[in-house]
């Protein structure tokens, strides 16, 4: 089979490799009909993450069609249509058990493995470790090109925007960073009844397209975004902030506009440690959260993009096939200027 | 009467002034029984905290006796025995509503008023603005040598800490500070059941009080705290990090000994700004919480003081009357040395 | 002024009474520019309810115009647009404390008193006691028409439904009867995202009406109703069964339709006791809840109605004057006849 | 090997039958080191659960050693002491996911299998279906005689009497049945602060047991129960009130003992319909929950038990061997008069 092989940073190939087998009887190996790449694609390319070694498959997200199944999987069967999401889960340890499964400790530490720790989905097909406790069937009423953004993306913000911001209803949210997972919790937090939800970004595109996705209201990022973000609030701040960049500074905007009270989540993956003035916010009684997602809100996402409520197929702005995935990753990797959120890769 | 007054940074007097009389007819007077003196106490006399001007009367912690009622005063009548706490509320604007009263809106943007907005309880008697809806009757059961420590202290640890840490049955906690309000902490999380609660301190007495309050384990700081306590809970990391100094490094390692998923509660007053790891701390589920304390569970910690479950007269280790109230600070200034944790300060 | 009052079984007249007026410093007297009819009123008319002795002043819901303020009111001043609630609340009972006026213990040890334990709001002017924690301004944003179905109807198919309920994102949910409060709860389960929404009734008109109000699929009440809603589930039952009617039967076809790990949300007001299955039901793993409306969602609903987001006008089919008010008792106690939801009384 | 044969009502017999063995990948085979006798078990003698049928081997509590292990099992190996929950869980159904394996819809649409659906614990060896995500290992710190009462009693009272009732600190608990899941619920209820722990029973010897177990006060059944126990509540009624007896009159006392805003938390196993007083009840704010144990608190239990907080072994009263097993249940089935709580039979 072919698949997309890191050959350390900035080397990529789209190659001959092994075929995908069942090794542990807990496997399933799937086909990939879609698949998408991640920002994290981007940083293993640029060799900020040491884990990913050279030989190693990318990808962390596909939709595809079982193949073969290990002798100990009950709940998936050759031919069902699947959906492998980012994170792996054995289900028993005391992490899986307790909804958490982005901390696995049987798979590695961290339910993130495929094209980290294994190889990945941006391939002809892929081995599926756990599956039975990994895997979700995808219904008919949802396509190859919306199930394919709840491998990752969509859940990230819902889980760890959304949820972990605890969203209630007449909330004011503001979203800062408009990309991708931003605009995934602008999408889904609309279920939790937010009254004003306020993206912020410094793309004019993007802050369209977070008024398309439900948005309520968009601050351009510059000096003021404080204020102007505030200012659309009564003066009081938001109830729910929610960095989706990844930047000291982004982290800190965030933090500034938030009411006392409030809770900042923190979806930005952060390569610098950030200074925090705390000084100001120790007595202003809101909360911080972080994290790694879970991926355990995808039964309930599926239904709710099955019932029509989350349009997930805005998300995918540009359709490639696998042998044209070079161009994919060129357009992804400037999204701005290609008016791009995310690549569909199908397999044929 | 005689209060003690505020003159300027590192300046105080034990005088005559002007007694305390109703003003709004939701004001009641107390003469002050028993007071105490808080760390904020000492932060406002080397004039870090602006907003105390000179003339004003400290402390914001008392039991007395009521004396003058407001017209509109129905909860109180003159000789109520009552709990004066730190925390001020309206009862009525939005933060009050939501159980926040830290910020009630209406008393000032900020729930802490006595002895920093407006006179305070370091005094023979002591205006109370709605009181009604702030004031607490002290029942039979509980002394006044107990009920001091929950005009602030132990609320603060309770809720700033155990209760937004969400300390659940269980649970491993490390509490790094065994100060006042850190041992309020280590007092009161017994009550959610945790399963282990490490004290971390540098001071050895602290230490000694942290079992005697509860703790199952001390750790002294030092350069190895970290590994330390993560040794104490088989490597994994603490659930609840609770951190109760108020210093950059001191947060940090709270940040360092919690688990994936865990929370860390910052009780500490932080002067400065704090850098935090985020680049190791974004990918662990944690969540970081923060705020002054509402003192909404006053009635939660009478009951538990009352009935004998929360030991609250061990915060007390030293006894004061009015007219040595310079001593008991000074007591109070160097209480390591003098192996204090709060003074007791009574009318007569 | 003229009010409407009841003279025991039966009997009511528009009539001459002494005008409202202010008695405590913590009332507010208000001009009544809109009120409406409760089920309630119909029961007490019955003679259901005997703690409503004969000349009291009936009604429960208003908004109006303050014109006299007693001396400790500070949130209210003449002049001020503001809705009466139906619970008063003292704000510094337990009860009130925990954000659970419905029992006040200071008001009547019952929320509720407008026309019940005190005369009531289908009047010209009425005498709202704890005015600063009880009343609601109302924002230019919300109409008079709007805002009078937020002191009853819809906080009470909110809270009593949708949140007592806890209505999730991705959730199914049955509404049985779908009259006012029901209708209430349709209403208001889209701010918490549920993917099915079904109503069961046997009036026509009102199902059609659910599904304008944003039900998914509708029921007609009759044998078959517990497998036409479990066949709308797969099979497997509702998530949440919210009870609007307070009948024995309608309760257990609630019962009927929930999977396991459901809740059951009455909301209907009952007069006799119910038998329930309960040799079915342990093994069930659900939680049945019920009570009084506290009014405490009342901010974000008007929030939501200001936004927007819930259509309240939708539920005042019928418009009176004052003079008109028995003609309007008599559409509103005749409801369905009449395609009646509720009715909205104006004082000029 | 030897097992206790069901055969019929009123008929068992401890005999010969073939050895237990791997069927599935995922099962594991103990050998039952220890085991128990539950209430349920004397119901199925009683003829009362048509679903087990002759030739079933009896029991679902056990604590073992694990002596073979099917291919797929990952988590467990030869040699394990274990605990075998009264629960089988899947891992990857819905309700395993959302933490509620009582419904397990692939083990059988319910989760307690062993003794029922398939063969049981009251035997020298038992197979052990979905053994990963159903196992638990026994740490050294816990013995036999306490790990055993985690197989079902402990967590039924924990989890369905004190989780599903919200205990929190400070409150009032009643709990109605003293035998051996309302002491279960006595032992647990003091993880979380309860102030005040009510037990209620007709016999001297559980009411001296309860008080043995945390009880703070105790109430004999009898024409004035209610009033006796609203009496030690200052006449309020409990914050949450936990029925563990099963009958209609036990849950209406439970029913009336509780306070507004509380919560009736049933564990009883009822046989026939329930009428409750819901005209009373309506305006009540409580809440009503029931239901099947989970045994998804056993990891947490198991920490309790290791560090002393949970005294375990108190429950088991009366030793047995595996050929006494006709003479446990002898005890067991007229346990007041034996004054005993739960027995425990072991293999040799």
């Amino acid at each position: 089979m072919k698949a997309l092989v890191y050959h350390g940073p900035g080397e990529k190939s789209w190659q001959d490799v092994p075929d995908a087998r069942v090794r542990e009887s807990t496997d399933v190996v799937a086909r990939v009909d879609t698949t998408t790449i991640c920002g994290t694609d981007l940083h293993i390319l640029a060799g900020d993450v040491p884990a990913v070694t050279e030989g190693r498959i990318l990808g962390h997200e596909a939709v595809g069609t079982v193949t073969e199944v290990g002798d100990a999987v009950r709940g998936f069967a050759v031919g069902d249509r699947v959906l492998v999401p980012a994170i792996t889960q054995c289900g028993r340890c005391e992490y899986c058990q307790r909804g958490m499964p982005s901390h696995c400790q049987t798979v590695g530490g961290i339910g993130w493995i495929f094209g980290h720790l294994i190889d990945g989905t941006q391939a002809e097909s892929v081995r599926v470790p756990y599956a039975d406790t990994s895997l979700h069937a995808v219904p008919d009423s949802v396509s190859n090109e919306q199930a394919i953004f709840l491998a990752d993306a969509l859940p990230t913000g819902y889980e760890v925007g959304v949820l972990a911001g605890r969203v209630r209803p007449g909330d004011t949210v503001a979203v800062i960073g408009a990309g991708a997972v931003g605009l995934s919790a602008v999408l889904t937090t609309g279920l939790w009844g937010a009254s004003k939800v306020i993206a912020v970004d410094s793309d004019k595109f993007r802050l369209q397209t977070a008024l398309d996705f439900g948005a309520t209201d968009v601050v351009e990022a510059g000096a003021d975004v404080v204020s102007d973000v505030v200012g659309l609030t009564d003066g009081l701040g938001v109830d729910v902030s929610i960095e989706a960049v990844g930047h000291p500074e982004t982290l800190r905007t965030a933090a500034a506009v938030v009411r006392p009270g409030g809770t900042i989540a923190n979806i930005g993956v952060h390569g610098v440690p950030v200074e925090l003035p705390m000084q100001d916010m120790w007595i202003q009684n809101i909360t911080l959260t972080m994290g790694l997602v879970d991926t355990v809100s995808i039964p309930t996402l599926l239904k709710m993009v099955g019932s029509g409520r989350i349009p997930a197929e805005k998300m995918g702005t540009h359709t490639f096939t696998f042998d044209q995935i070079d161009q994919a990753y060129d357009v992804f990797a400037n999204a701005a200027a290609n008016s791009a959120l995310k690549v569909i890769i199908t397999g044929s």
